[in-house]
């Protein structure tokens, strides 16, 4: 039950990274929504690796395939197999993990937590699983249709944030980084570019935005919406923080700053501002549901790392391996995709609760 | 199913602030355990309201009662079944806020949902609710036992953090902010009083640590550790935002600097930083599990606020009730709560697990 | 979470045969339901014992009492947290049962699952739990609406079924059996005479009906109607059976002879028998639902039975409580009442998936 | 999540009669356990199709591949995907069916809830999906390891039902029809001649047998031993019923005949009798568990059958395909398969709350 997300809309995922495929099942889909492969492969064309010179080398093509659950194109309310098969699994450069902890990676975790564990490129612990959240993400998406929009945007690397004043969401697709903010990503290039050269990585962060959002969706009080979107995004690779709307900001407001101020324009409820990010008591205010999260630099660098081994030794790690010098930017469509699954699955809920409900 | 919390270490919490009770029933405790009331009491008075001048003057004896689960002094095995009885319940002083949306409340968002709502003090959008949350949270700390400590501290009010140099868990007891900083308890002190007075609030951050867990919990890949305790603290009130160990700070880290060393001392793998927070890959990894979670300031202030009323029309709101200058203080003992009833939970799967696992 | 039933109607029961109160909670009702306990009571009475002779001489009231979820007289969508005191609790009378174990009850099981049991009166294995699934089931009639009428009939007592030619729903309340036959009533009347007074007890089948259900209710594969109906009649007390429609005995037909045969009336499609019991597939079919179960005597007899003490010892036991000669009656309203809240519960499922979906 | 089954030891299936694959994911397996393809071969072998003329003679190798949760040989602790290719998945038989409900079939039901259905041989509601369910019993069995025996026969063929005196466990394997009773079995094959012959189908009773299961599991009272085990069996297609030991037969008796007379035989609690069929207040005795199951016949025959189509006409039907005259043969392997996933997630559930707790 701890592979599985999501209440009625509930997705499975299962793989390794060096197995011969990872998949993922995801039940609950209404019937008859059109859907096939070409629904689905775009989104996990964003988050495939080797786009830039800034992501892994590691080459997949990360073809997906539906195996169930659709029938002359159309969703039948059965659940929905996904498979893809892993082509570029050289186990031969992860050899050298088998026996040492990367410091900050899962490797010591697992084995205390199961006795046992595939070291081959993380295994189950591997940001490939990340794929099939991907894959889920964009079935979500054909469940909330198209007035919703859900986009994000790497907004900090490293010590580089943006400047909100430059925000374009135009932007995000005409630099490898997700980037909404052309100097920003011109800046990132370069600084950037000296990480990978020096063998480093960096964190960063990640803003998600969904529009079109009505109010009403979030059920009280253990599966709040933005309890659910944190847990959501928690559970993603690497993850070290969450927030919604001010976030952490709003500690250090007074309450009659912080307070959307609501406003009648015609018939229709208004808010002059966003710090609640879109939600209210754990429900949807009618205002973009705004996320936040902060992603560590991988561990995965080629600068010695003092650590232990399986043996109860003191060593240290190199890891060779094709990494990410910013993982941070392969989790934006990671994170846009989490917030669709989370979103579909309040959509049902709050369906089956009021009868007459819609976007 | 929206109003429990947890896999098999689970509770379910009902009542509204107004109703003539709250509750919740404590399901999956493991037999044989010493319990009475005042195993729970002590826990509840940390958290009671009118304890200085810093919190809600509202008058709740907060007197808990177990009503099953408990044969003889010892857990059955069976709910445990805990009320509070609600004594202050001055309905009238709500009488305003009928009719009008508080700003940055779930006034609004719960209409929307529901379509109706029981508007006196909050109802079930009180932060009343949580007072179970830390009843639970008792049962939880005796099934972790005496080696696990669990304590939380406000470590920021307003724009004022502590000076982590000066921390010492005993001060929290000194002092009516549960502050681990004697200066910084000394300067809030003043800073509060001036809120107070200006009928003003402000929000805060708190920091929860367990320490006595072994490296073995939580659940991958979505009941990880640190994705259960995400979803925990954004699931109470006023939670706008959390991380763990360095969290937001580790986006601007290096990999060589956020990696938290391994060293050998003696037989036993020691860490020489802890900015993971006690956990990778979603498992506790033996060091302390270090969970940070911003309160937003409430917005029930004597100042006032515009806003729009149930007719749809602009009004302005000043809400004159009991209020918490600094809704985070009393978040704390929660926060704790939270923290033992999601431990609890994970050592109870993971015992299921690995049969002869144990803390 | 094992006190708990359904997935989006879902209740929590919770308490023991002699402990200060017994209650349940209802989570997921929709709000804006008129809903107060005089809608709960008459369905509590229906099971309440005392009744009669054939039912234990136990004097409960029964008096529930609604403590949260409900404002102004509508249900707000939040959790109904139902209560019963518990009255004439006499533990005296079980002190005989403190060190045997009673044949056929859970005496023995639950002391070596758990280490520890309240052996007054059953603890919480006793079938006063029964009466919260009742409270429970009134609620579930309220979102079912009136166009979906569930009754139930005992049809079997000890060796004597009813002739089902006789079947007459009026009947069920005219003699204190809920037998629907009544010429099977008045000979049951004597035979279940001579049992009491022999100080013994017999079983019985009973057979739950819902009608007005329309097609589409159920989740398959392993949520389907008949496999959640199933589940929810086998956890009753003293329940050793379950079947749809025909049940066994279609075991011994053939297959033309077993199917119901569809024919169109106007545009309405009909079936000319109802073998299937309103199930294909694990979904209804908009034939009444037909559930049947099976309720083993109670072993307490005052009829010596040899038995063995917790100590290791052989003994023999005569339980003397007042006990119900056949609590196959009680376990009518019982039945009734899970029919309700399995129904309940699929409607808010399949309203998630389809939209529109109407009673 | 109505495509799962189980608490910890849970699995989720996937997968059309007609479309490319069939498979499950098996979450929840601990770490350590020895296992390859040819632990769960063995017993899909049993249960596959055409291995006799008393079964649809369509040709599956159904050779099942594990794609995940493995490695060098030992369980992982992470989700194991297991695959079954469709080979032999000729449409063309079931194009007749593709206006036409077929009568007793899920036809016209899943048309009704979900508006659209794979028609192609059942698509989801084919009998194709129990292999799932037999390849995640095989790994339920290696949890439950070998002092646990589990083992099913047919009781009853039509009205044809065994001599239990004659039962003898190692005829099951030497006739077709898993029958534990020669001479039975010797009827049964001229008997099932004459109904196949004649395009007919006959209905079918199963008996599953767990013995080695210690007292202790079962979680009252919504998770109660044998109401899980109900739902388990209820969920096999075409079953219609579900008893445990005495079963309906206990409605029939009296008190002091039921009840199991309990007796020391040296230090060790032993029964007379097994009405209870091993279990009591929904916990494992320690007797052997005993469940019984009635399968209705299929009413794919070749004798033409009244029903309607999907543009409301009546018309009738024959069902030309390759059918099987009992199906309850087949569905002997599946109720085993159930019985060992619903005791295997009982274990890890009572291990959970019992630290020292063993088989």
């Amino acid at each position: 039950m701890f592979n599985s997300f999501g209440h009625l809309f509930r997705f499975t995922t299962w793989g390794e990274s060096h197995g011969p495929a990872i998949g993922c099942v995801v039940d609950g889909v209404p019937p008859g929504i059109k859907l096939s492969e070409a629904d689905i492969q775009p989104w996990l064309d964003r988050r495939k690796p080797g786009q830039s010179k800034f992501t892994t080398q590691r080459k997949e093509e990360d073809k997906v395939e539906i195996l169930s659950g659709v029938f002359e194109g159309l969703t039948t309310g059965t659940p929905i197999s996904l498979i893809i098969h892993n082509m570029d699994a050289r186990s031969k450069s992860y050899d050298d993990i088998k026996d040492k902890y990367r410091p900050a990676h899962a490797d010591y975790t697992y084995d205390q937590k199961y006795g046992i564990r595939d070291y081959r490129g993380g295994g189950r612990a591997s940001a490939r699983e990340t794929a099939m959240r991907v894959a889920a993400g964009a079935i979500a998406r054909k469940i909330l249709g198209k007035k919703v929009v859900i986009r994000a945007a790497l907004v900090q690397m490293g010590e580089h944030a943006i400047n909100r004043k430059n925000w374009d969401w135009k932007e995000i697709n005409t630099n490898p980084f997700f980037c909404p903010d052309a100097q920003a990503a011109a800046l990132w290039e370069k600084y950037l570019g000296g990480i990978r050269k020096a063998g480093s990585s960096v964190g960063a962060v990640i803003e998600v935005m969904a529009e079109g959002i009505p109010a009403g969706l979030g059920e009280p009080v253990y599966s709040k919406l933005d309890s659910d979107l944190a847990a959501a995004m928690m559970s993603i690779n690497a993850v070290k923080g969450v927030e919604i709307g001010a976030g952490f900001a709003s500690a250090a407001m007074r309450g009659e700053q912080n307070a959307d101020v609501m406003r009648m324009k015609g018939n229709k409820v208004t808010f002059d501002t966003n710090h609640a990010g879109g939600i209210l008591g754990g429900i949807s205010s009618g205002q973009p549901v705004v996320v936040r999260f902060a992603v560590k630099p991988t561990s995965s660098v080629l600068i010695p790392i003092p650590t232990v081994d399986v043996h109860g030794k003191n060593t240290e790690i190199i890891t060779k391996g094709r990494h990410d010098p910013c993982v941070g930017i392969r989790a934006v469509p990671v994170g846009e995709a989490m917030m669709a699954c989370v979103l579909a699955d309040h959509l049902l809920l709050q369906r089956a609760r009021v009868p007459g409900f819609k976007l």
